[in-house]
């Protein structure tokens, strides 16, 4: 089922609320295409033109209130907000500005703190000489951080959620599959990425926000890069990573190929990155931290040949392609029920890396994988 | 050809450095992905991840300076750039803060001003907590706004920039051509938005980061929305907007058809588009101001059933879905060559509206249409 129940949206912000209440705000500000769409369900792929700022404020008490271009009216009118107040953007005079700061003087009293997500993994998405215009327009309001309730509402995700990012890896995984169908010996990189990217969609998948990956002799050199023209050659590891879009929810995982034959070296190096996320998978349960997810993937491939350049070895998923927590070790976040990680472990093999991901759900009992689990063996194409 | 030659990257440095000593900047501090690829040609979908801040620091001469996570340091070693500094991101004690004080502390002077981006169409793409610990960190400089040097350099594209967005026209144009293929009456408007992002990346597209539209009956509601489910009908106007990328630049048009047959008023107004669009592109030139396109388009659009709530009749295009100018009264920039533009009129039917786009570049004797020139008859599927 696409969208959510209103149910859904009234929970949010009643958690939303509460911990405002205990944070001392009276408001929240949100800016972002996640942050808005968690309290709305406002979804659009318009947000990737950014000439537009949007703006979403919950108070108190009561539903959000959109303050936005009148182009996002109608739209936004299709969700369960009752008042949406528009202006004509873009205006390069007053662009929302001071619609914004009336709305924000009409639901927080004069002296009210109004919180706006500015911790690790945010931003504000608007001209940084309007947000000061805007703080100049409220009074003795105080735009202060949000204390990361953005954060902690957003990680742990509902039932339903967890559904859409469910959907999203199987869409993933059904490409996966039929990856033989589109890679072999002599085809170039980028014809690669494009028919991969035709598989996502033809699979199922609404957009296709993310893929990177490599291919080269015994591994490859990074994980982020697009697609050059070079062929695939007999000797090296094709790796695929996508972050697959159904109804708003990302999947975000990998898969590798030997194309013909690779060495020992590499079998051994990717077996150890399976073992690294079972593992993970093995630990993973309400209790345990995403330090020591860490960790335990940690020792099995630094028992190898040593890590890669990452960061990090895995993090959320959700709304975005990737969210809090992070899998290091000084991320001591306590693992919930109903939080979606990704188990990234990476491992260097000579003066190449291998990246191995998968997509998990922390139930009550344990964990369960959202991403087709597969084995230590190396496919090959 | 991908990329650019190092020429390029030269003489775009040395425009900003000329506008930056006029303008009393030491350095300026960028965040965002298409203000990092102007100088550096850094290229990767990888932004898509909202984890780590990213920073590119242009100093008063020299090359610019990455500031980065080292997961992108092996892809931004391949760039023109040589001084590249990493840190192990993500750190949620010192994100690349302290890191980035030292270094404008190194290339900008005591008492030295440094510019960021922060007018209209522009944000800060890294924590708003992190940004003040580093304004707290550089001593007695000042960050400032960039005085809009990003904004007038980036509006202006080279040759090789105008062939890129060309280049991605002329993909976008070869899918829509294929459009019957793929929509008739009783067809899914979701597994037609599916199959035309397929086609997109079938006639050559690297990825597909834009697709609305609509399909009404004698129109559409709005034009941002994500696909329904809804069946094709007799009598509907679909309506596909797409910006493809090619090597990191946009198209950005759209292409209308019926669905069977169509009233008399809804072929009127379609017409009416066409003949906006064409006066438009005949007045486009250097020494025009963007309002004198608004005003040429609004005067057809107006004389038929008038506007939408679009709040524009085009936009700039680039390395961006939409950027600067816009095509409304209040925006006065004079068109200089090497501009591009979309020419964006939209139309009110009844309830409905209708809205067609082409893009357009700006030569030293007029316009040149970088999408596919169509006539006023709307094509019938």
């Amino acid at each position: 089922m696409r969208g959510f129940s209103e149910s859904e949206f009234e929970a949010r912000c009643a958690r939303a609320q509460s911990r405002m209440a205990d944070a001392g705000l009276s408001a929240l500000l949100l800016t972002t295409e996640p942050e808005v769409r968690y309290f709305t369900g406002y979804l659009t792929r318009f947000w990737e033109s950014p000439t537009r700022p949007w703006f979403l404020i919950l108070p108190i008490s009561g539903k959000p209130i959109a303050v936005i271009p009148s182009i996002g009216a109608a739209l936004m009118g299709q969700t369960w907000i009752d008042d949406i107040r528009t202006w004509t953007a873009p205006d390069l005079r007053d662009d929302g500005v001071s619609l914004l700061a009336d709305t924000l003087c009409e639901v927080a009293p004069e002296g009210a703190r109004i919180g706006v997500p500015d911790g690790h993994e945010t931003l504000l998405r608007m001209p940084l000489a309007d947000f000061q215009r805007v703080r100049d327009g409220i009074g003795q309001r105080k735009i202060c951080g949000d204390g990361g309730i953005l954060r902690a509402l957003r990680m742990v995700k509902s039932d339903a959620e967890i559904a859409k990012i469910e959907t999203a890896c199987a869409i993933a995984g059904r490409a996966f599959a039929r990856v033989p169908e589109i890679a072999a010996e002599g085809k170039p990189l980028e014809q690669i990425y494009r028919r991969f990217q035709m598989l996502c969609l033809e699979e199922g998948g609404d957009w296709v926000s993310y893929l990177a990956g490599g291919a080269e002799q015994g591994g490859y050199g990074d994980v982020i890069s697009p697609a050059t023209d070079a062929p695939l050659t007999r000797g090296d590891v094709l790796m695929l990573d996508t972050g697959v879009v159904w109804d708003g929810y990302f999947s975000d995982y990998d898969r590798n190929w030997a194309v013909g034959s690779v060495s020992e070296d590499v079998l051994s190096a990717f077996g150890k990155l399976i073992d690294a996320s079972d593992a993970a998978f093995e630990l993973a349960k309400p209790g345990v931290t995403a330090a020591e997810l860490f960790h335990v993937m940690n020792d099995v491939v630094a028992a190898g040949t040593g890590g890669t350049d990452a960061g990090r070895l895995g993090h959320g998923l959700g709304m975005s392609l990737t969210e809090w927590p992070s899998l290091i070790p000084t991320d001591h976040t306590v693992l919930e029920t109903g939080m979606v990680l990704t188990l990234e472990p990476g491992i260097s093999v000579g003066n190449k890396i291998l990246v191995h991901e998968e997509n998990i759900a922390i139930t009550e009992t344990g964990a369960r994988f959202l991403s087709p689990r597969i084995g230590r063996e190396l496919p090959v194409i």
